[in-house]
Parts: C-alpha cells; structure tokens; sequence
C-alpha cells in the first residue's frame, strides 16, 4: 500500500491535511482553561451536525463500538426488551453486544441487501401492547451492505403503533455524510465515531442523549464505569474529564465540525451524493450490481459491489493492495467473498475517486472478470463533469 | 499556555518529536496486512518493556481507566472479593471502580503519602483460610501523592500467606519510567496508558495478562464487550481488530518502544531517578516536603509537594498557567489545595526540568511563599550536574 | 485546487510523506557537530545519485537558477565562448543567463520539441580550431517540451571533435528520475534542485563539480559571492557553511537519497519510465501528439501534450485548477497555448497517474475538444497492468 | 543536542508550532492562482514590519547573505563608493562581499563591541564634497558582539552632512524582533532572512527596496541574475517568480507575519526586550560582561558575553552541546574564544529562557569558572516577574 494513494475503504477515511495538523498537538493539561477551550465547542458543533438543538454530546476515548455500548448501558438493564433488525455486519454486531449484556432481543432478520422494516417494525410494536419493548436499534447506513435505511420511516412506525419505545441509531458511517436529523426523527441515542464522516483517525466514540435517553439514565442497571455518561456530565460541567482525554483528536473534532459547517452540511451530503453516483455509474458500466437492492437504499457513503457468480471478490482488496498499493472494503460476514466495497466517504474529490474507479477495474481485468477498461472511469466521468456544475468545495 | 514550554503535569508527557511525527500517520486500511506489522511488533515490544516473556499484551483505544476495567471485568464475577489498600487518587478511582462493578472489597485505607501496606496485605490474606480473595490490587505508583510502592513486598506478602490471589497493578504512571518486573514479581494484570512511560498522546489503554489472568478469563461473569479480551484475541490471531483500532497512536507506541529499547530500560529508568532527583533536592531547598513521607517511597516519575498550612496549593498551579503558561499539576482528593505536583516522566531533561522548577520558584514567590529565588534551581542544578556523568540519553 | 489531489506540474512534486517529515525539523544549531551529520551523508549520497565517483557536490539554499549560476560564474570570465543549443524555455532561461553575465554565446536554435543537435556542436566545436569555446551547455530534459536529450551523444560530439570544452549539464528535470551519468559522460558540471527527482519542497540549488571545473574556478572571472563555492569548500571542511544552511531541506535530501536508493536507482528509471508509457498511450488514444517529435525525444519526467489547432491549451490547465482543483503545467513561451503539460516525476503511482490522466480528459471534453471518456484511461491502464508485473516499489 | 531543548542560538530561532505547519506544506502549484494569495499577502505584511508605505519587497529563495548581494548588486556598479563601519563578523563578512564586488570601500574600523560611529559618518560624508558616495552600510545589530546600533542616529549623520548617499541597512538579527522604522529612518534598503524575528527555517532573503534604490536599480552595472530584483518584480506583477518560490516558506512567513501583528509589533519589541533584560541581569550576577559596551548598545536579540582572561569562551558552547545537549552561539571573528552568546530572539518564554540561563550556568561552573549556581537565574527570575505585569502574549 502506498502512502499517497487515497485509501476507499469506508473509513477511516482520507484525512484532509487541516484535520492532521489539527491533531498533531504537542501536549497541553487537560486539568487547564485550555481544555475547555476545545471541548465545549467540539460538543456544540457535534450537536450541530446532528441537527439537534438539545441533545448531550458524549466523547469517549474509544470507537463507535464503545459508542453503541455507551447507548444501551447508560439507558437500559439486564433482561429489557429491545427491537432490531438484521441487514449487515454491523448490525449484527451491535446485536450480539446487546446478546452478551444480557438484553431481551426480537430480532427482524432481513436479507443483507435491504434496509430496516419499518412496517414489521410498526407491526410488532402494535403488537407490544403492555409496552415492554424498551428500545429500537436502527443502524442507518449498513457499512457492510452499502445500504442506508428509512429512520424517518422507523420513527414513523413507532409513532404509528403509539409506542413508547426510545429509537437509538448507529449513524457511524453516516453522520456527517449523510443527512441526519436527530430532533426531527426524533433519536434518542445517536452514536458515530471519528473515523467516517469526521474525517479524523479512528480514537472517539461520539455520541448524542436526548432529554428522555439521558432520563433513563439512573435506573439503568446495566454494568458501565468507562462508559457512564454520568462521569462525563460530571466532568464536562468542569471542564473536565473523569479520566484523560484524547486532546489531540478532540481537537481535530473541532477543526472538522468547523471545515464541515464552512461548506455547509447540505453542500458535504451533496458532495457525497455526486461521489456515490459516479461510483454507481462506473459499477453499472461494469454490468455489476450492488449489493444494495434498490436506489432508495444506496448508500451514499460506500457501495459494496457484488462480483459474479463463483468469483471470490476478497481477491480483488486483496490483489489491489498487494498489485496497486490501493486499499478497498472486503465483504464481511454473509456477503464475504461475495462483494468489495469502495468506500467514498469523507474528504474526496472527483479526481480521487476516479483514481480508484480506475484501480478496480485493472484489479477485476487483472483478476479475469470481464469488463472494458475505462468503461467504468468514463460513466463515473458523465457524473462528475456535470456534478462539477454543482458547488464542490474542497476540503483543504 | 505556551505551546513551546515544556509540561510538567504527571501525563501526559512532553512527547519527543519522533513520536508526534509517528503518530501522525496517513490512513492505512487496518484490515490489510500492514497492521498486523504494527500490532505485533507493538505488542512484543510492551511485553519486554513489562520485563515478561509470556504476558499476552492487549492494545485498546481507551485510556488507563478502561486498562482498569479490562483487568477486573475479564477475570472476576459479581461479588467476588478484592484485597486493595487507598492512598490515592488513584487506587480510590480503581476502588471506586470494583464497586461499582459489585466486586466485594477489603479496602486498606492508609495514609495519603503512604505506599501499600504489604504486612497488613499479609495479615488479611493469612486470615483469609478460604482463599476467597481472588485478587489483591495494587498501584505501583501513586500519581496524586507521588508514592511509589514495593510490588515485590506486595508479591512476598501474597506468597508469605500462601495465599493463591492473583496481583494486579496499575503501572500507569510507573511503567516504561520505573523498575517494572511483571514476571519477577509475579504480576497477573499490569496497566498502563500512551500517555506516560510511552510518551505518546492519551488515547490507548495497555494491559498485560499472565496466564493464569487468562485462564480466569472464561469463568469471569463481569460485563464486558468492548473490553473483552477474548474478542482482541481472536483478533490478534488474524493480525486484525473487533474494531476499528487507533492506527497511528498504535505506531507511535512502537517507535516509542525503540526509543526506549535504544537508550536501555535501565538508563531511562536511571535518567528518570536522576530528573526525580534534582526536583527532590529543589524543593529541599525550598524548605518544603514531599507528600511521600519516606525516601524509599518517592516516585521517579512525580513530585507532589506540600505547601505551607494556610496556602492553596492549587493557587500555584493556576498562577502558572496563567502567568507563565506552565502546566503543572495540581492536588488531587485528600490533598487538593494542599499539594502541587511536578511531573518529571517521560522524554525530559535537565534543562527542561530546571525551566520548571525555575517557574516554579516564581510562581511561589509572586504568591508569597518565602523562599529564595534561584535556591531550588541551584540545587537541582548540583544533581543534574553530577548526573550528566552518567549516561543521558536523550530523546529525539 | 484540492490538498489532496496529486499535482501533475513537472516540479515540484508529490512530496511523499517521509520528506514532509524530514524536512518538518526543530531548529538545530548550525555549527555544531549535528549539521556536519547532515551534510556530509547528504553529498555523498547525490553523489552516487550522479553516478560519480569523485565530483564535488555543492547544496545552496537556492534553486535550479541558482545552480546555474553556480554553474558558470565560478568557472568562466567576462567573454568567455560557450556553445549552446536553444530548443526549450529552459536553455532558453540558460541562454539569458550567461547574455547577462557578458559571455559569448553561440547559440544553436533548433526547434522546439526536438532534442540537442550533437551533429551540429561537433562541427562548430570541429571549426573552433583555436578551442575558444569553454564551455558547452547542454539541457539534459526540457522541461517546457518534454524532450529528453542524448548527452552521452553530445559528450561524443565534444571528442570526436577534440574539443577541450567543458560541459555543463542541466540535469534539474531529470536527476533522481532518468539516468544520468556524471562520470561515464564526462559531465564537468550538473545542476539539478530539490523539487524533482528529490521530491522535496523547492528551496536547494544542488551541483556537482568535475576536477575540472574545480580547476577552473580559481581562474574564473565573473563576480560571484554567495554562490562563491570556494567559501562552500571551505565551509564543508569544516561541517559548516559560509552562511545559514536549510538544514531541514538537507536533512530531507539526505532521506530523499536514501528512498532512492532503497528503491535501486535502476528501479527508480524504470518507475518513470512506465507512468510516463501510460500517460503517453493515454495522448495517443486521445489522437493527440507530443511536443516531442519522436520516441527517442520522450521524456520520462514530462509529457507537452499538443492541443488540437486553435484551441487554446492553457485554458485546460486553468479548467483543471478552477473545475477539479488539479494542477497540469501550462504551456511556456513559443508553445505557450499550444501544449499543457503533464508532470509524471517523483513520487507518483499508477493510481495517482491514472486520477491526473482522467482529470486530463474530463476537462478536454468539457471544453469541446473531441475525444472519448475513458479512453486515455484505458490506454494507461493497459501499461500499468503489464508494468505491475516489474518491481514498482512505491515511496512511502 | 536534545530536539526538545530550546536552541539559544542567535538564529534560526525556535520555531513555534503553527509556523511549522504552515511551512509543512503539500505541493501547489506556483504558477497557480493560488500562489499570488500567498505571495502578495507575504510582501504586504513584511512592509507592515518594516514600517514603511511603500517599500518593495522582494523575497528570494536564498539568506540574508544572499540578501545583502541583492541591496549591492541591483543598486551599485563597479567602482562605486561605499561608505561602512566594521565593528563585528557580520559588519565584517558584508565588507568582503563589497570587496568581492569591486566596490570602492571607505571602512570605518571602530572596536568590536561598539556601535556604528554616526559623527565619523558624518564627517566622512561631509568631507565627501563631490557626493561620490553611493551608500552607506549599516549593520543594525550586530549578532556577533550582540550589539545594536542607532540607525536613526546614522540617517541623522547623512542628512546633516547634506548628503545624497543612499542608505541600506543590515536587519537581518532586528527586524521583526526590535523596532526597525524603514520610512522614518530613511532607509533605502533593508535586509533580512526567515530565520530570526520571523521565526521559520532558513531559506528566504527578504529585501526592502525604496522609491530611490528602486531608480537606482536600472542603472546598476554590477552583475546579477538570479538576485535581480528587475526580474522578480516583472514575476510579481503577474503573481508568479522567475523561478520555484520556496512555497512553504512563504506560507509561513504569511502566518509568522500574522503572529507578530496579533501580538502587536511594539508588545514583541517588548517582549524581546524583556528577555534580554533576564539574561543580561544574569550576566551581571554571575560577575561578567557584555561585549557590548555601554546600555544602550545592548541588543534585544543576543548577548554576546565575555568570559575571564584565560579562558576559552568557546569551550561552554561546546560543553552545553555535548554536556546538556543546549546550543549556545559561539564567539566569531575577532571575539572568537572570549565571548559566547545566548540568542534571545524569536518564539521564547521566560521559563525557556531560564532554561537557558540555567543551563549556561551549569556549564561554566562544570568548567572551572567561579560562580554561584542560580545566582544568573534568579536575577533573571526577578526581571520576569516584574516583566509578567506587562502583556507577555506567547506564540503558539
């Protein structure tokens, strides 16, 4: 792997230059002013990009899966029912954590392909007329898949069933990609990390509490010290920390919150979309599908890429790396050996993505899959010259 | 705070050019091969630097606090019984911690500015027949007080009683800085962070696990996903992550291993003493005292220095801050107000330490202390001359 | 234009991450012992990059100009006959140079896009009966028409006509990425910087002396001081420099040295030769043409690409700045508006390749010249699929 | 030599943090618009500090050496009479260069140690009836002796002996760091390098050229190409260079110009003289003197400080680098072995400069010379503390 190529997995992404300086602090003491400097407005802007006017921001020296257990430790206790579906790895890791913490799960299994179900999440919740389903997880972008999910559509179905249920969201590969409304889709827990839409090395689990998720907090009996948001609350009132905090990096949350708000947020989900089109263009070039099923669920953010019958597609990462020093996604889980996925989140521009469109096809004509080179660079060019009509500012 | 003083705060350190520059790394994809060649490297490097040859080495993106949970919540179950003393802070957090996770602890409060009680552990663990006590918990170096304690004694103690407990040691602030022997000592759990001996930002929680820590890992009923050993384990194996590791920081902690390797562990540990050593003499001549009440129980790595009754001690620390951007740290617990702190761990030489403890003499004197400007930094100035015979290697 | 895209100017370059690092240097004190640790290994190491065994390397804090100037005022007097070719904006710059300076020249002007004519400088060095031409200045790789030159051919051309005239070789756009034989071709003097082959920030005039062109400095008329490299001989005797050095830049030279020659600097040749193949096949697929008239002209650093008639070229290069935030190098004097240039020297992988020459594409066809999406891409990607099978080892 | 020790040369200084950043700069495009939003800011802010309205300012990949060839050779021809005094190395060395230049030199020899002499100036000047003086040379602080002279006083000489003579000025150890008043003191040209009150790595000479040493430019016969302003100016117009600009330089001199001007100008006049002020009561303390030889020859930038009869004064810069790992200037010139000098100049804070006071102390007393250790710290500690009162804002 070269140094220089941009990687496309889906996060941690490229880091734009300003985010790595911004990060690369000599030390300061955390116990200082100087702390609080960096981490009320770190919070804010956090709260900002979530379109939330009052959710509490949470930042762990940890990653999104410190995240996810933040969410359901702080809000829950052993035995508690709790709502989720199955599209994804990812999915199906925060549903084997819940497992281990000893949560009372009914699990939806949908193919790895779809999105959430939100009718047979309203169906159930109707049905759950004493109210004992406590939460429903919803992972709103599948990074295994390629696949975002409807949470509009999830909070319609508990509104429609008249359930109590607070909704918790994985927003980890979207946040900050994607459009995400934590007070309009009513959230209770949001969780992400730096890696992804932050653009910033991998190190912070971020995570957003609504008024009613921040409530369920002292009777939740679930284990957590690491992860009690009650030390945080605690600490940040002075500025503080209830441990040592991962300056640099919070720094850089900043310096990405502020690089994100100069383009504006609808620009960045613009950008995004324009660099998810012409990776879609190039795949249909190639006269290969997604794993996602249909539009409304790409993702906007990584596209895994189904590779034809009886072609192991972990080759294709594997000989990209090894042969052109370029790092894509791997399948994971149920779709492993089956797609690869080209992440094209975060810091990218049309130049870059075409340096990876342009890769795999040399990977997949290196590997014997049928395809014309150039043909996907080409379709992926249709978009992004006329995408360049549209304001793509550049992160510096 | 000037960003070109040097920090005197007990962690994190002042971190040596290389290691920003390690750190400060462009993405790789840390599911291709080129993390396994950071991750084991890394890992062996701490396990010689632990002075073991058999400790399994777990990395997490986290902090000394989550090292704390990963030791107690992969080898202990709800109600089982721990042997701890408090004299600090630090070991009152560790306690604060097993409680909450509904440990059952015998809790030896001595003294703040004491070292472990290894004859009152002895008694307890003679008397205990039953072997219920599963561990005996011990902070190595007490970073609010300044107190090194005798792990040796902790171990002979143990042995003395014939007693099977398992030893668990915070090394936080004592690892890669002082005499740190996990096999000779027996040591089952060490922990430790980036942010001291190591030299690097916070962000990574270091354990290390003996065999029989491993062993007590099935069994143990405690909590635990995200810390769960057995999930790095089977992640190890396959030269990856359960998620998304700190890539950067983790390089860091290799090339801050080489540093250390290159300049010898014991010539850093002889280089800590001989930095700890003209601090000590500094405030000697300041006429002040040190927290620790005895000379075998300073610690190379901090000072905490009590000021005259009536002063605050913590008015020092601000003063520094604000009028010579200095960092250093303040009075923690039982000795808020009463002690300020010197952090002298890490990549530091003697004309760092001496702008320190010259602010330092400062900082006393506008606030009123009597004291004769120039005395501490003189008499720091006699150590560290006859120190500079030895070998100081320094940092680059 | 985006940090993050490559640039595609022929200088300076990519710089690959390792020389960002090693030329990001804290201040060390220039005349201690540290310094002489930086420049002798450096001098050294162009040195052998010269294949010369015994020419004297020079390094000013300067540029290619400078060296120069270096060139001809420590060698030559006011009068003094040289022999040059005009076939580019650099001999042209060259040519300028030594006007100013009051020498003799006798230019040879052939055109642009064609290489040094060696059968012409034999017969007028073969007429200059009385060996009154001093010196013949010979451009190795125009950078303005991506015409590389047969210096062996011009060394012959000096023999055969017995001529005792020196040469001086500008090598800036093709030392460290095509071969050059300092010793083999009896170069006296070659002038090269630090923004090309070396990969570094600009900012170094770097030079290497025959024995005789040392021998002719004492004799040398023109007025020079601060590129007197008497006061630098006598500065690098002693580790020092008669004025400030750049040490970081240095220090990057050195790093950059070792890079090369860690990848073989027959590698290094064979590395340039292939992204150049590509981008070539891409010109061809594109029905355009070079500058340079014949592949025996090809330089393997840069590409001048002609533009169809009446299409002004150095609206692309604009286009790909405004538009795709990527930098293609205008067309320079008498091909001004007939080429754009793309850079392919340094640090640069096919990936990085292919991003420019889809770049490349998207703005022609935005601007109306008539060519297929793709299609240059293809070409290229059918030369770096073959060329993966060879050794490119890639700069970190 | 430690990297994390401060340097206490008398330049390059320490580089704070954000200058190195912005130095550290991916590559652009130099003949990109981009460029001109680097350069025209850079030459605007550089003629804030100089305090004047008009002069043109010139920077040049090169030193202050290469600065002060600039002043002479775009403004003189040869044979030209120059009116100078010698009273240090760099007096000295600017002399040579002249020399070099065949320029016709009246030298004014005053000890080193002392000040231009303005009434020898004077004198000289008005005896010169027929105006065949072009210029007078004036070294506004000398960094050998650590001497600062009255450049108004000099000015004050021209006009009274109602001369024509142009006047250029040294500034290369004062500008940036001491007033320096280019309009109100007349000066035609001034000189300097990135690497003193600018704080950044050596590699730019910048020039200040007035409405009269810009006429005398055309006329000008001394040889020069890549130094001739003519040529620069034509670049600059267009936003472009007659060569590669030293980009990142010219970023970070951008950035350093904003630093001093967020500071304000005359509170980093302050500042230096503050710390100078700390070292020089230092110097009294320990029973020795300056070089300079009366108060108001003091420079703000460096102190140059005499050490016993017998002793060799180079023997402490030696010892700090080898003992403590602290760089030290070492005598020059005339004053070789019986001075050695701390810069004081840049990016310091007192707690740096005790550091370096400190360390000097050690060192002398490690060599047999007699004094009490932290006699010079705690006069210091007494300037600084009264000095904190004042606004002391620290570079980042």
């Amino acid at each position: 792997m070269s140094m220089q190529n941009p990687v496309f997995i889906p996060g941690p992404t490229n880091i734009p230059e300003a985010l790595r300086k911004a990060c690369d602090m000599p030390t300061i003491d955390h116990r200082s002013p100087l702390f609080g400097e960096i981490l009320h407005p770190a919070r804010a802007a956090v709260r900002r990009i979530l379109k939330s006017d009052s959710a509490e921001i949470f930042i762990f020296p940890s990653t999104g899966t410190g995240g996810w257990e933040t969410a359901i430790s702080n809000t829950l206790s052993p035995g508690d029912k709790v709502l989720v579906a199955r599209n994804g790895m990812f999915s199906h890791k925060w549903i084997d954590m819940c497992q281990r913490h000893g949560l009372d799960l009914t699990i939806v299994d949908v193919p790895w392909g779809e999105g959430l179900p939100a009718d047979r999440f309203e169906e159930i919740l109707t049905a759950d007329s004493g109210h004992e389903i406590k939460v429903v997880l919803a992972t709103h972008n599948e990074t295994a898949t390629g696949v975002k999910s409807d949470i509009a559509a999830v909070r319609a179905a508990i509104d429609a069933a008249g359930h109590p249920a607070m909704l918790f969201v994985d927003g980890v590969s979207s946040i900050g990609s994607m459009d995400f409304r934590f007070d309009e889709w009513g959230v209770d827990v949001a969780v992400t990390g730096s890696q992804k839409g932050f653009m910033l090395p991998a190190g912070l689990a971020i995570v957003g509490f609504s008024e009613r998720a921040m409530a369920a907090t002292p009777t939740a009996k679930l284990h957590r010290t690491f992860f009690d948001i009650r030390d945080m609350e605690k600490g940040y009132a002075a500025s503080a920390y209830p441990y040592t905090p991962a300056v640099g990096l919070m720094n850089g949350l900043n310096e990405a919150c502020k690089m994100l708000e100069a383009e504006g947020l609808e620009n960045v989900f613009a950008r995004h979309h324009l660099m998810a089109e012409g990776v879609r263009a190039a795949v249909r070039a190639w006269g290969l599908e997604l794993c996602a099923g249909r539009p409304e669920l790409y993702s906007d953010t990584v596209s895994a890429i189904r590779t034809p019958e009886g072609f192991n597609a972990s080759d294709i990462v594997s000989h990209a790396m090894h042969g052109y020093g370029v790092a894509f996604g791997t399948g994971l889980g149920e779709v492993a050996g089956k797609v690869f996925r080209i992440g094209h989140l975060g810091s990218l521009t049309p130049t870059m993505a075409l340096s990876g469109i342009a890769t795999a096809e040399m990977c997949m004509k290196d590997l014997g899959i049928e395809l014309d080179l150039g043909s996907g660079v080409a379709a992926a060019q249709d978009v992004y010259r006329s995408g360049k009509k549209t304001t793509v500012k550049e992160a510096a």
